[in-house]
């Protein structure tokens, strides 16, 4: 069944820029303030701010069942709650509201006052209350390059790698939209050649270039999610810098984990790109050797061909691209990540969020954090200024972008960029 | 300054069974169903149990600055966000109205009879929203134990651990109150001699034996909370299970730690008791060393005196204590734990909740876990039936009581009792 909203040919009475990641075929989803400073939900349609609390008061969603309040709302939990069969009438009806044929609302200057404005006029938000956040661990590229400079190097991927979409929790409370800048932590490393810690800035700040996915009501505490349904309960996804501080890293992190080198700020891009909008680029995933396990075997294109960019940019210079990966790489997918963190019975909510993990791919271009991509700092990369990156600088911006494009359509995420501070009362 | 709730001469109008938990020294926080099936905040004393929604409506409270349905909650993250002061005046005020010589609500049958009822009549629930759920691994004797079992007997303790409260993040979705019963969870495990997973039912489900502290509003992004002011943050303590299922950790802990051998279900004691009901039992922690860093250093008592003891009670069969620990043991100090996790800046919320880690005591029947009680199961315990324990089977409940007691006066948590049911859909 083609989903209308999707259709390549459909044109906006709204103008799309070309090359725009929000053309009438996207209809992300995201929250914002107003000018007025009312918190409401919305998409975005070209360089267009479209406000869909004011649309559902002006009932241009008659007809489709939503509580009255739906959109009037400060995070999309509500909405995600009612599931995929609610979020499609919604997305084709946005698509029809804004279609270049439909005078309804391009017609009647009072209502396109109060529904559509410039995305300048509007301050983004985090999309959802997350309640909780767990990072996966799925490309093979990243945890072999890690395992190598972390651990052995002949032995690079640890023996449990193949068989389970490695995988831990996060902190939610750490999580913060594009343009909120971030302070260089400060914690416990051992100096090279030491043995005891010292404590101190961090000196090894870092990116992670990944995704993540939104998702609805998964389960009930006990009940298990097939693999093959898993999709129908992901609502989204947006872009994420999972910003990781290696030294504090290599401290801490036995036996339990990463902890405060990766839950002092997490980035998100703000707007939620809906697994229906993506559909056109599902695309197969790489060969799975060993087969896995019954509960995570599946058929069919689950991979998505999203094209992803990570730039650096120094106070004052022009950016510089670091990395140029994609998101099929993955040797997980969000289906494969889905089924297996309910295999035990744990309970997903509606605005829970998983992370792809580093999504590095084949060749040393591709790898999705400064770790890799300098080797450890080995290699330093040169800015537009001619200085060198080892890791992240105070007052760097680092923006990723993705996007995914074919013959007829561009469907991006926009970016998420932040700004490393230093730590926190220092200059 | 004396807090006068801590009188140990106070006694109540109401009755208090010799050696309850619940005297009127403790007045502890909980949220509970009525039997008319409305949610409130509330108060226990003895068996009863007391609606301070409804002493709030009455205007008991009259004098302490709240909001109007400060109490007429589903949770306490709000009153817990009003901080110290606020959790001070209104535990005095309850102190003064359930006081035997205070006759205002003694007196009053009309009023008894809406505020008081007895505990059998309601329903305790999660006393607070938990945003994000951390879990220390504070007792040198069960890291000690579970490294000799996990890695290397000859160096169990891992170098960072005599430096860092080491922690991770846990799952807030499964975390339940005492009474619900947790699923056998399915999961990846690999069979002695094997070296490939199978799928299926758990066959090494633990219990650990923690305490957990609930924080109010600790900081913003970036700013850390000093070690001799973190205190002040903490409400209070609850009893936790941290149900683990070994063979399914074993598999998948490295490199990211413990997933979903952890986060099928975590249980609570529905009570929180205040960090100012348990002031009169502070005393030393184990002197630490080498020093911590000074960002962990602290001086003067720090720990608290809590008794706690683990049953395993199979269907059917009188419960067999298993452990009997104390709090008191524990290396790192709830303090330290609360400044180390705000030492990079990473934001703790009102309602967060942070776990002790096993409690594991210098001798072998004060272990907190099956895991170091049976050393993996080599030394079985037998139940009062006859039958053996290596684990927890299916159908036993596990109970952990925790109480602290002085000459004068007995404050307890009661108990987080919970049963092992068999995987979901299975009989």
């Amino acid at each position: 069944m083609p989903i209308p909203a999707n259709d390549p040919n459909r044109k906006s009475w709204l103008e799309v820029p070309q090359d725009s990641d929000f053309p009438i075929q996207n209809i992300p989803f995201g929250v914002f303030i107003t000018k007025d400073d009312v918190v409401t939900i919305g998409t975005r349609i070209g360089n267009h701010a479209v406000d869909l609390g004011a649309l559902q008061q002006l009932n241009y969603f008659e007809g489709i069942e939503l509580t009255d309040d739906m959109f009037m709302q400060d995070t999309l939990n509500d909405f995600i709650s009612d599931g995929k069969k609610t979020w499609r009438l919604v997305r084709n009806r946005i698509a029809e509201i804004f279609d270049a044929d439909n005078g309804e609302l391009r017609d009647n200057k009072d209502h396109r006052a109060v529904v559509v404005c410039s995305m300048d006029e509007v301050e983004m938000q985090l999309p959802v209350q997350i309640g909780d956040y767990t990072d996966f661990y799925s490309s093979k590229e990243h945890a072999t390059n890690v395992g190598m400079m972390f651990r052995d190097p002949e032995n690079a991927l640890l023996p449990n790698w193949l068989h389970i979409p490695v995988g831990y929790h996060g902190r939610s409370s750490s999580i913060v939209p594009s343009g909120i800048p971030v302070h260089r932590p400060m914690g416990q490393t051992v100096p090279a050649g030491e043995r005891t810690p010292v404590f101190g800035p961090s000196r090894m700040i870092d990116f992670e270039l990944e995704t993540a996915f939104i998702t609805t009501d998964v389960n009930i505490m006990g009940e298990n999610m097939p693999v093959h349904e898993a999709e129908d309960y992901i609502f989204g996804m947006v872009l994420m810098n999972d910003w990781s501080a290696r030294d504090i890293q290599k401290w801490e992190y036995v036996p339990l984990g990463p902890f405060l080198a990766k839950n002092f700020a997490t980035s998100i891009s703000p707007w939620i790109v809906t697994l229906d909008a993506l559909e056109p680029f599902r695309t197969k995933s790489p060969k799975q050797t060993p087969t896995p396990l019954p509960y995570l075997q599946q058929k069919g294109k689950h991979a998505f061909d999203i094209n992803l960019e990570v730039s650096i940019e120094p106070e004052g210079v022009e950016p510089t691209v670091v990395s140029t990966s994609n998101f099929k790489y993955m040797y997980w997918t969000m289906s494969q990540q889905l089924a297996h963190h309910t295999s035990n019975g744990c309970r997903v909510n509606s605005g829970d969020m998983m992370g792809s993990g580093t999504i590095s791919g084949p060749t040393p271009d591709s790898f999705g954090s400064m770790l890799e991509l300098t080797w450890s700092g080995k290699n330093p990369i040169k800015m537009k200024d001619g200085s060198e990156r080892k890791f992240i600088n105070d007052n760097d911006t680092v923006i990723i972008k993705g996007w995914c494009k074919n013959a007829e359509t561009r469907i991006g995420f926009g970016e998420v960029s932040s700004k490393l501070l230093p730590p926190f009362g220092r200059k």
